[in-house]
């Protein structure tokens, strides 16, 4: 059993708590907050401590799966708690993720502790999508699409906005776009071209609810590049209908292997929810951590250093016999 | 750069020989045969020798690359020219792979080689797709769909009713299955529910059409359990409409990490060229074969024990800048 500890007990937290009672293999040892103890209630019945407590534990668990943010948590967590244990991380600022390899890389090999850092879909499994469709189609063109999905960054700006309650952000692909691609047309397209943001908005009583779309659909770099549709919901229907937190996408390559071949790889994710889909995905990278430390090897990875095979539940043999 | 030989010179070495003109860090240094090489002409004017040479260059080539068929070749040439090479094959007799496995690494192993085996698509980057989204993904389902292709199986099984000339099979996946899927459904599937098969054929002057075809319709394994479509062509209507070898597929997997959430996970492929798409593929892991000698590895090895990483021409650093 490969004994696993979630620091940090959000929605990425929950997801990974999901996940390890799916891998046979796995065990949650605890979770790590930093809120009181006492008031966090796990769905598994998991036992919290506190994150300060996490130093009693290197002895008891294997693999330390760190479920803070990019944005205010990891950039110092991750470091932290790769001195301490064998980590796999989701931190997901992608201009930053070089200064983050390398300081989490100096910790890791210094306590001699294996660190996976930017593991989920995107970093993660749209990365590994984009690696090995370049490495085999080197004469071609890249497509992302996200969506239909809800963005949690576009939804905050929309919260911040004056006389906005609460908000629901959608980024939708374009199905035109996404066609052209499919088939093979090659296109260049803009940001507009790309994808559609859908709003749904609570406003509060009274506020000017024109100027607040105005000011959603004006928005530089969140909304002005884009078609936007606004809507005014109650926050009863906001609570009812968009409680859940679906996202997906697609990575696709184009590209030319001579000159009448032209092939097109594409790479899709439909999924329910955004937490449990990336928490599975570290559960499985903290599999291949916990192989990788089996063998004596430190320092910071990412899930492009990790042979699948060590992600796999299943043993090298099985792997031959029965996945190729 | 990473000095290539290709070993056998069919429609799998050709394409390979177009994906090192793509690729920029590999060079072709020459073509191996069993036939007579003054009768074999290079697309890119590379030099051929007799298979009996090979040996000569052992200091001049890095990898090998096998393009032999794994009906005929493959079984005794990848044992026999890993003990000269580090090599990359095709090997795609999916229920043979552990028994080739184990007698290429006996030999890669004695003689100090790498050897990864059974790399293309199907096995190779469906592969990869099953075994990330198994990992991923514990409690789901697999679906696997191949085609629009031609399947060079079939269409041989054709050739050997009495009265065919020439014929070309399709696999054709079956629309409404693969939407059932992709909607996350996760319908139970018979043989004849996913695919169907078309069929093109040249008959002989004179041969009796309604038994060949009924000959086709009832050829057990290969046709039976389908739904399948006979059109019977002139020579001159198939070598002008049906002289490409395309191919493609769709690899699925669906799962649940909840009670309530549910995912899709789809990888597929459209490809105007088969074996030039293999081809693509087996030098991008021809990559990571050299890069695995540079660090003074040896053994067997599939594409599902190779890090992502290995197969990029980029750098990590670059990688981890520009990819993740």
């Amino acid at each position: 059993m490969i004994r696993i500890g979630i620091y940090g007990y959000g929605n990425l937290g929950r997801g990974v708590e999901r996940a390890i009672e799916k891998n046979s293999d796995t065990e949650l040892v605890g979770v790590f907050t930093r809120r009181d103890p006492a008031s966090v209630k796990t769905v598994s019945g998991a036992n919290v401590y506190s994150a300060s407590q996490a130093k009693e534990f290197t002895d008891k668990i294997d693999v330390m799966i760190l479920c803070g943010g990019s944005a205010t948590d990891l950039d110092t967590q991750t470091p932290e708690v790769a001195s301490l244990f064998h980590v796999v991380d989701s931190y997901d600022t992608h201009a930053k993720i070089p200064q983050h390899f390398a300081e989490v890389d100096k910790a890791a090999k210094e306590s001699g502790h294996i660190a996976v850092i930017s593991c989920g879909w995107d970093p993660g499994m749209f990365s590994l999508a984009r690696v090995y469709s370049q490495a085999i189609l080197p004469d071609g063109s890249d497509y992302t699409f996200w969506g239909k999905g809800v963005s949690q960054g576009h939804s905050d700006a929309i919260r911040r906005i004056e006389g906005v309650l609460d908000a629901r952000q959608y980024t939708i692909p374009v199905e035109e776009a996404l066609e052209a691609v499919r088939n093979g047309k090659n296109p260049t397209l803009s940001t507009r071209e790309k994808h559609t943001r859908e709003c749904f908005v609570v406003a509060k009583e009274g506020a000017d609810k024109a100027r607040i779309e105005k000011e959603i659909k004006e928005m530089p770099n969140y909304f002005s590049d884009y078609d936007t549709t606004v809507h005014f919901i109650s926050m009863e229907e906001l609570r009812r209908d968009h409680a859940t937190l679906p996202h997906g996408g697609f990575v696709f390559r184009t590209g030319t292997t001579s000159e009448n071949n032209h092939h097109v790889i594409e790479y899709a994710l439909k999924l329910d929810s955004n937490p449990e889909f990336t928490g599975s995905v570290l559960v499985a990278v903290a599999r291949a951590a916990y192989r990788q430390q089996a063998k004596g090897q430190s320092g910071a990875r990412t899930i492009l250093d990790l042979a699948p095979s060590e992600l796999s539940p299943l043993s090298p043999e099985e792997l031959r016999a029965h996945m190729l």
